[in-house]
């Protein structure tokens, strides 16, 4: 029976790092701070703005969510990035997306300053992350930086690895390889036109998937006596409407080491990326 | 016995056209014009600045060698650098490396603007190859797009092609890697820590070496039957001196079906590519 690797003691100690950090900071005259641009009223934007703001807050943070009408005039909408982007006392930015319809041609990512940019897809932290920056200077992308975390916190030693990653969206399978890469794994970054997806799979040592597909992988795409870790990065609804990841994780449970759940695992990790990333924002902006 | 796939008939074709886009380009009263920047007297770089002018003078283009002595102040190259950025008749810039060690630490590919980053290297220009971009925005990297232009002369449709990059470098295996996955290649990005790099190298269809060691890929890294495409970017020289590439030409001859071939082969495209950067450059830029 497979272990399952949940986010949840991940978090808990990584938060108690960052209660801590941002305490010290304080003490420093640094309160880490937060701007969320909100656009409109999106329920779902809504929802995860709200939780940014509370987990900011609770490990000591500032977060202030701007909400913005659906209707704001593009110049004004930049006038208040640019605004924060000059304001030293704000450390990390973040525009939650989807932006409506007549914003939507921006380039967010390349707007926020990349000291500031703690959604970590600016063009400059990823040319560091290319670079071999395992985050020093660089700030990462929030779920690929969730995943090493895990594997941190496992024991997993990517050195010399084999790492199958499935999907290559520059949300995850793109960053997330080249992180890899740096950690001394070797990556093979599969997606939809891979011919011989479970030759793959059935290979490897590791196993990401960020497919998008409920339950795409099962047993057959594995090697039982290999002991794999399989990361579940999908967030789909199964045939019944309930929550699921790209693993079929019953059929897998039996032909695997470890796993991560869905939910419960790699996405609850994103937010806590970006807990890290606006505390090392500010710490870098207060040393300069 | 292998077919060699060679740069000459390659660069022809790809000179002839570039050739003709220069005489359209002046016609319109824009000639390409590109700027190289050599500090101090290295020997190969004296030469590898030489033949670059002669390559674009060749096609019809402009190219002037701006020489800087050995020690020149930082605060004067940068306003040298800064002014040729803000030149509106130069399309293209170029510092040719190494530079001498008080200049070192400058990251010269930020310091070109990303329109006349002919290089390819800057992180907007990367940051647009990992989006998917290929070359229609970005200037891609001169290596790796050499490469493709190789195999798109040798009509080999990357599409669902296993490919094995051994090497992962900023100047052409992460790049390249990235452009190959873009043309929906299935890529496994190998290195020196790689575990059963023989396993891996078996399995593919493309090989690509870029590791920088004479001889190194022979024939036990092949599958005979594979009908295996290798491309050997490496450039060294062996026990006697002669230049070789990364694979073992003669031993890999019998057991793959295209090759090629050093010298004149990978070696020979990295300037192609920059012409066409320049004039993709020039064209873009008179545009706007």
């Amino acid at each position: 029976m497979a272990t399952l690797l949940k986010a949840a003691p991940i978090s808990q100690q990584i938060v108690d790092d960052l209660t801590e950090e941002c305490s010290n900071l304080k003490k420093k005259g640094c309160t880490p701070n937060l701007k969320v641009i909100l656009v409109g009223e999106h329920p779902p934007s809504v929802i995860y703005t709200r939780n940014k703001k509370k987990f900011m807050e609770n490990i000591g943070a500032e977060c202030e969510i701007i909400k913005l009408p659906q209707d704001v005039k593009e110049d004004e909408f930049l006038k208040i990035i640019n605004e924060l982007s000059e304001d030293a006392k704000v450390h990390g930015l973040f525009v939650q997306l989807p932006l409506p319809k007549h914003l939507d041609h921006i380039d967010v990512g390349q707007l926020v300053p990349p000291q500031k940019d703690v959604d970590g897809f600016h063009a400059q932290n990823l040319y560091q992350l290319m670079k071999g920056d395992k985050g020093d200077k660089a700030l990462l992308p929030c779920t690929p930086k969730g995943i090493m975390s895990m594997l941190d916190y496992a024991d997993i030693d990517l050195n010399g690895k084999n790492v199958v990653v499935i999907g290559r969206s520059m949300i995850v399978g793109k960053p997330l390889s080249l992180l890899m890469t740096n950690a001394n794994a070797t990556v093979t970054l599969c997606h939809s036109r891979t011919k011989g997806l479970k030759k793959e799979t059935q290979k490897a040592d590791i196993i990401v998937a960020a497919i998008g597909k409920a339950k795409f992988i099962d047993s057959s795409f594995l090697s039982p006596q290999k002991d794999q870790v399989l990361i579940d990065v999908g967030i789909n609804h199964d045939e019944n409407g309930k929550l699921c990841g790209d693993i079929n994780e019953e059929d897998v449970s039996q032909s695997c080491a470890l796993l991560t759940p869905v939910p419960g695992g790699v996405g609850k990790m994103t937010i806590v990326s970006l807990g890290q990333n606006l505390v090392a924002a500010a710490k870098r902006q207060m040393e300069n």
